[in-house]
């Protein structure tokens, strides 16, 4: 049924997408186009276009037409329930945020994020700190104001994670962390004797920019409704109905490292292009959770694009736009893509140690919302967890605790969904291996229709209709486990 | 003196800014590279911003604000008293229109574009029309809105070109006529020795653009404070402080298309970057008129960039890029730029025909939004009508009636500032020349600096102080006059 309060929710909710939605534009400009002089007034654009869809959001009139809506108590159509769900959540913890404290935000968000691109590229820990700090006590501010019974980092996390909390993540980070370190040093060991030097070359980008498209074309990402750009840090943005945008990074040397980052981006763009269209501007519509996003990235990446079933398909592809590649063999191109050994940078480390650089990540920014780690701390701390981690001593704060681009973002509980992702994408693959056998067909002839349907059904199509884990117990009949992450990892690696 | 209604008014600006650059910005990235099924929901979000900025404008306290400020009598400085005389202005006109109107008018007009496009692309005119008609109805309506007192044309002009009327635009057309006519024949037959083939050969689009930046870094253009992108047609957006935006098409077959495309834009982003930063969003710190935007990319385009002395510095550059110039000789290139014969498109049209293009777009333009001509009636009359002009039978409308973009934007009484630009460019450069001796000199050596001071300083950094003929006045020492234009046209190709 619907109620006129429940219209007016509805109609709300499409104005605030039409800022959200050209805020995620100005977005993407920032990272991908923007002159250097342009960026100060872009700070203000965002924080203005942020700030009224807060007001617009936190009108006391929104929280009447949920109320009286709730109150109505009439609605049976999931997709209704899921929105009223949604509506209530948000509006309770925006409204603890003022519209000046939503607009300091931004705008110490954009500032940070080009101080730590210099920052970064200087390889200067000392130009973004200052920024860093600000971002951590906004953060922490956020925090007190949302509130939390255990740990205030359960109040940023909740955020990006419905239904996290910040215990559930230690416990899951500390069974995983001894199996990790046990399929690590396998893998290692595995990977002796294969060189890292194996797909070093000379690999133009023209020609790398149309293989990635290729794949991704044939992945099923619509490239009327979106498009591949160049930038520092890799992304999907799911701008609007119609324009999904991903970004990647190329290494003339190395084509496997923009290859991987597009076959990630693209599974972000899947599941964007496969959210209900009708729906785009209600809470119904959109992705549900950052880890089920995840999900969706790493399968497409991890569980597709470095399967052997991959390589038999593409080497000869590969060989066409890459005529070097002839000197290499099939077999030594899978192997080379599922080579691993420890190394620095988040996003271009292996499955086997992937994890790991993201539990370092949270306990170190637990600690900085504590406050038990101060910035000033934070580069020593981040090099001495690397030694533990990893064995390898951090020469440089670029390729240490100042690679990442979240923290500038002023994203703090973000990292944990990683691993969740992580874990969502083997138990999906898994399931939809066994519920559908021509997919495993399909995938050694190098087509993708039948998983990319499973995944349409199962999770694209569901938008936030139902909670992270629902979602992953409807679509595989158990709550989200850690177990086929593993499996998948010691077949692959032991 | 700043009164509190001043002040009032500035703070409203400002926010209004921050609505309108970031529509420009949608622009911009609607051109350049929004996947098409995109392009709906960027329709609505023009629409939306378009009618935010139109609302807050047009409420009513801000003709209060005019008001009082204008009773106080008590303004002396001339960036004040320009505000307040273009604030008037435009609320005038503004209020005329509602914010339904507006939207309404930003929905034609985005739908409208993407149709014109895929109607060239297509050569199909039947594609465009029903958007064209919506269009010139929604401009017949807005000339009603604004009211006139001879032509309804007369509206929409005065809002490209403040000042300016249609009868002064038919005398000053009908003056110039012959004289073009007799120009463009003499033309003609000075360059039937030089063939058109001079320039054609095989110039890889990725040394153009290296080419073209290295032009435009010595004209003046701050690539920290702008880009250059692709696209259909080539523009140059002022979108933000420090954020000023060129596009250009390349023809691998002929360098010389998206050079002096480039050249073309770089004046107007010139224009913009010199523009004073701290007024940026109040009225007195814009760009005055179209004409005066286009004095200074036709003065780049063609006074500088096709004068001798350009190939004289450029010459070896060029070579350097594109090593199979090496055939042809500096003399070569030099006429092959100035050459000149009848043809069909308007912006790679010579500067000896290029006014009898405008001139044939204003008598149809102006047909049109009298109802005299019916836009089913459009491309015949075209095709007529430029018999008549060049002697030359239009075979297809994508080379014919839509070949350009504004009318698809809405734009009518847009296309005489691009003559008024001319006579501004030939009146302003040869007062620079003039004024300092030391401005050739420095053109002979590849330096633009001497030149650039001087459109900052008179044009420039005025920006809407003086309206366009005081701008003029007070740069030249006399009002706009073709005669500087003729001048120039017939020492180049008498």
């Amino acid at each position: 049924m619907n109620s006129s309060s429940y219209q007016n929710l509805i109609q709300r909710s499409e104005e605030i997408a039409l800022y959200s939605s050209t805020s995620a534009l100005l977005g993407w400009d920032q990272e991908t186009g923007i002159p250097k002089k342009g960026l100060n007034y872009r700070a203000d654009q965002c924080a203005f276009l942020g700030g009224k869809a807060h007001q617009l959001f936190t009108d006391p009139l929104v929280g009447d037409w949920i109320s009286s809506s709730e109150d109505e108590g009439s609605f049976t159509d999931s997709t209704e329930l899921a929105n009223l769900r949604e509506w209530r959540w948000s509006y309770d913890r925006a409204v603890k945020l003022s519209t000046e404290f939503i607009e300091e935000a931004e705008r110490i968000r954009s500032h940070a994020m080009s101080a730590w691109a210099e920052s970064r590229k200087k390889n200067d820990f000392k130009i973004f700190s200052p920024h860093l700090e600000k971002i951590i006590k906004i953060n922490q501010r956020k925090a007190e104001s949302y509130g939390y019974s255990d740990h205030p980092y359960d109040a940023l996390l909740e955020g990006y994670e419905r239904g996290s909390r910040t215990e559930m993540i230690n416990e899951l980070f500390d069974g995983l962390k001894p199996a990790l370190r046990e399929i690590g040093e396998a893998a290692a060991h595995k990977s002796a004797n294969s060189s890292s030097q194996a797909l070093k070359g000379d690999f133009p980008i023209n020609a790398q920019e149309k293989f990635n498209q290729e794949i991704a074309k044939s992945f099923g990402f619509d490239f009327d409704a979106g498009r591949i750009d160049e930038a520092v840090h890799p992304f999907c943005s799911g701008i609007a109905p119609g324009d999904t945008r991903l970004t990647t990074r190329y290494d003339a040397n190395d084509f496997s490292s923009s290859l991987y980052g597009v076959l990630h981006e693209v599974g972000h763009g899947l599941y964007e292009q496969g959210l209900p269209v009708e729906k785009f501007a209600t809470p119904s519509g959109k992705a549900v959770s950052l880890g089920i996003h995840e999900s969706q990235s790493r399968l497409w990446e991890n569980h597709v694009g470095r399967a052997p079933s991959f390589w038999k398909f593409w080497y000869p592809r590969a060989v066409h736009f890459f005529p070097s590649l002839q000197e290499i063999t099939q077999e030594e191109i899978i192997s080379s893509t599922l080579r691993s050994e420890p190394s620095f940078i988040r996003v271009e480390a292996d499955e086997a140690t992937y994890d790991l650089h993201i539990i370092l990540r949270f306990e170190i920014e637990k600690d900085l919302i504590s406050g038990d780690l101060k910035v000033a701390e934070l580069p020593e701390c981040w090099n001495a967890k690397f030694m533990e981690f990893f064995g390898l001593r951090v020469e440089n704060d670029a390729d240490g605790c100042l690679q990442d681009i979240h923290w500038s973002m002023g994203a703090l509980g973000y990292f944990p969904t990683y691993t969740i992702g992580n874990l969502g994408a083997a138990q999906l693959y898994a399931k939809a291996i066994e519920d559908d056998p021509e997919i495993s067909n399909q995938l050694n002839g190098g087509e993708y229709s039948k998983l990319l349907d499973w995944l349409r059904i199962k999770i694209h199509s569901k938008g936030s209709v139902l909670l992270p884990d629902d979602l992953i117990k409807d679509a595989t009949g158990e709550s989200l486990s850690e177990s086929y992450h593993l499996k998948h990892l010691q077949s692959r690696y032991l």
